[in-house]
């Protein structure tokens, strides 16, 4: 019995599906005014960071999340020169965005700033310096009235790094139609948004749902995923365009880009791994349908239960 | 509370990682005389077989396993004859090998026949009538001596699906440089033989040994893996081979050979998923690495920690 | 990790608390017209019943839970004749009421007839034969409705074996205001009602209202309490009456009452274990106080969260 | 799913039993010499000390565990005026000491002294100031070596509060025959020695070698148990005795000594509970019977399986 560690978090994958990971260390349990943070050290996915319960991401394969959800869609783009990140407040986000030389400003927009003080403080290795690029303008605000706020047409591209679009969480409306309407003006011609899209493996309801919605705005849309081990899944990711798509792109468009555009540094991502991405989501999804619905504030607001 | 299951299967996939599954339903439970069998029906999963308390394959995704098990090596031959199969008792795996109108011979051998009887009767779409075929030859008998007992060069392909390699663990001994060397001298010019090969995210070290003491009989080997949600993780393969392996062929070269040969009803192998599995593969084990050790009779007798 | 079991009941003593009992065998599985029944063989408690995920009785302490249910009220009036049992459908409620000789007349009335004949052949030890005395009357009805059909003062001492009074479920209406004063009508002279009352560790606030509730139509009312292994609880039983308490019995009358009236067989209850579960009831109470709420019909209909 | 704690605990009560309980915080996470401290607010027990995971007491009822440890044997000696404490660091064990006007001098042993301070400082009502008694003397020490080094006829009534006996545990001499012949040694005439005992309900079997162990050099021995819901057990105490045991003692006789000796602030305790505590316990092992063996220095040493 005394080789198994003491102390677990119990995530629930779906209603019936649990996942018990074991911790070796807690280095920072508190609160700030917006979430219960825990930053642990795991025996299987080393330091992770927990916001109210849920791993959100770790040591272990933090880059494979945050490299799938950045650079799809900034290869994807002709030249992405204003970027908008809202949530990330880890700093992974940023930390891919700030490998092209041709980016000019990056705003983050994160309502959680005691969040990225920790993180800043507590896993350096997640943001590696990012918040020290001085292209970096921080906001500390609500993402969507921020975004409200903007003029039209003032971002190449938006990554929306929030946590998942559980009913009533705070990062539902974050999802829905209206929000990606607002985002759509916001984009200048070529735009792109990518969302993170909750887990095809345990949520692909939510996944495609999220696909479908931003169809209702965007002209053109795909979705892809990637195996994220300390998240138990496969995880899911929507794009929304205004032209081009990542599905588009072949692996050896990917390669000569990462190269002509300077990106240096990735540990996971890359012409093959982009197509594997695309090849094996659209193998899953053939497989495992689900029915989808369209989110928009009303259904949000009526609690719907995705 | 009344909305989760009661009755759940607890996984430890590895010391300090557990996965606890919902059952609906159990449809049968009992004891061959070699271990004990459940068939129950997950929230999940759907259909699951699960021995000595390891879920074997479910029917969300058996397909998946098995259609990555097989095919690569099957595809890698220029012209596979006669088959060898050892284990896969719920005859999904000679399901795969009979989509293959060249194949003259299929030897499958299984220990336990009565689990053999219990799965056709239970779960009767995995082999879909697989164990009709009149090309199949069905042994029940130890894998190990059975290959023993054979002439050299009677396959031109062996297909391993046997019991992970824990320690003292029946199956162990189909695992070690000992029966690879045994394995070579029964596989003809050209011969592959491949195996199931542990989980690669929670069971890196054995994944890696197994590849490794491969290499130390084969002259070329390759190891590739896939996302099997069942088994909460990404799986792996792993091959020994006289002559071509799987990973230099191309995604067209499969697309090619599976309509040359008349491969029907696959539902997930592909070109573009034979080129995504060994693209993945390489770009976690490249992040994600493990001292290996090479596997002996002789390391498996004295209980090696794997 | 060979030697934890694989299969797990999963019961939530609370909304934290979980426990996990392994299963050795699952003796039988399926569904009556009300429940979903499975008869298991537990590592730690022996065999045991479970309807609808929740365990309801267990080799290794069914006796006890049976013994403290039936003996206190039994012995506490002067002469019962009339036994009324309501639930109790595994036999053993009966099995103790059938040891007093003086007892003429043992109606059970339990709603689902499957369920007792599939105790009766699977787990013959709980009754033990006592649904062959010829004093028992069975009736295969709803409880409440049954009782309120007989005429009034029809029973010396009613016994409420039935499920929990969670919120919505099919038995919460046994535990009602409205369900009591029907039990008081049909009750004679010296009359008590004795109910399973949830768990005094774990659900503390509805043991308290249960005895709160009863104090609304009897006179005199108590509450006690036993420590029931394979519950993970020490579980409560409340008390009406007419007229005598069992409180109020010292551990000496209920030795001379046990001998008196013949009653043999006992393995647990006895003079000296009476005195000591009031004693500690009366201490755990004492240190872990808990608001209280009169149940009725119409918080019950309205869903209110106990 | 938002309404469950997201951390938790998990102690296995047997080798097929788990607890999982959630935790609300975690108020401080370390490590001293000897062993990981974890002090935790929990759901249901309230604030808890957690020592290398398993829970040690928590506020709901560590009164009810150090009452039932120290009062019976203090009682039951004539006139206790030297005591040692063997473990116990959270305080409590020599705040129910200090309840005697009668004692002169407590010695408390205990192995680690950054644990005491942790303690004292996090969890203050536990001690609620026995640490300042002006009669405790404190000792960083091994308890049995310290033991050892004591002239014969020390003391009048030893009180072991160490950690569980299991395999190769540091506290495994603790609970020898070698051990109690150097604590007969040590009692003055009268003396008796209390020993928490494990798990009745899920370790019958180390409860009982202790208290056969303890007969090998006692004239006098008895058992008795409590339930303690945050150990999610009925929790074993044995006594050896030079004279008088608890056991022999009424519950009469034991409210006469509360008063004369003037012992105040009892919240659990009491000359009714006194009685409860050995009839239940008297029924349970009646009912509940286990293999038995004497513990021995060598037997520990070679790892026996407890």
């Amino acid at each position: 019995m005394s080789s198994r560690p003491s102390t677990y978090i119990m995530e629930w994958l779906s209603k019936s599906l649990a996942v018990l990971y074991g911790l070796e260390e807690i280095l920072y349990s508190g609160r700030t005014r917006y979430q219960k943070v825990d930053i642990v050290r795991t025996k299987d996915y080393g330091l992770a960071l927990v916001l109210d319960g849920l791993l959100q991401s770790a040591e272990i394969d933090e880059f494979i999340y945050h490299e799938s959800l950045v650079h799809p869609v900034m290869l994807t783009h002709p030249n992405p020169r204003e970027v908008l990140v809202i949530g990330g407040g880890e700093g992974a986000t940023i930390r891919e965005v700030e490998r092209y030389g041709g980016v000019e400003s990056i705003t983050m927009v994160d309502l959680d700033g005691e969040l990225i003080d920790i993180v800043r403080e507590k896993l350096p290795s997640w943001s590696q310096g990012a918040f020290e690029d001085r292209r970096l303008k921080l906001v500390i605000s609500e993402g969507r009235s921020f975004l409200e706020s903007q003029p039209d047409e003032s971002y190449d591209v938006i990554i929306m790094d929030a946590t998942d679009p559980v009913e009533w969480g705070p990062a539902a409306k974050l999802y829905t139609k209206e929000f990606y309407s607002t985002a759509y003006r916001k984009l200048k011609r070529d735009g792109l948004l990518v969302t993170q899209a909750s887990s095809l493996s345990h949520s692909l309801r939510t996944y495609l749902s999220i696909i479908r919605t931003l169809g209702e705005v965007f002209p053109k849309t795909c979705g892809y995923s990637v195996y994220v081990k300390s998240f138990a899944s496969i995880w899911g990711f929507a794009v929304g365009s205004k032209a081009g798509l990542p599905s588009e792109l072949s692996g050896g468009e990917v390669e000569e880009r990462i190269r002509d555009r300077g990106v240096r540094g990735l540990k996971f991502y890359s012409g093959r791994i982009h197509e594997a991405l695309f090849s094996l989501t659209e193998a899953l999804t053939r497989n495992w349908g689900a029915e989808t619905l369209i989110l928009t504030d009303e259904k949000i607001e009526s609690g719907i239960q995705l």
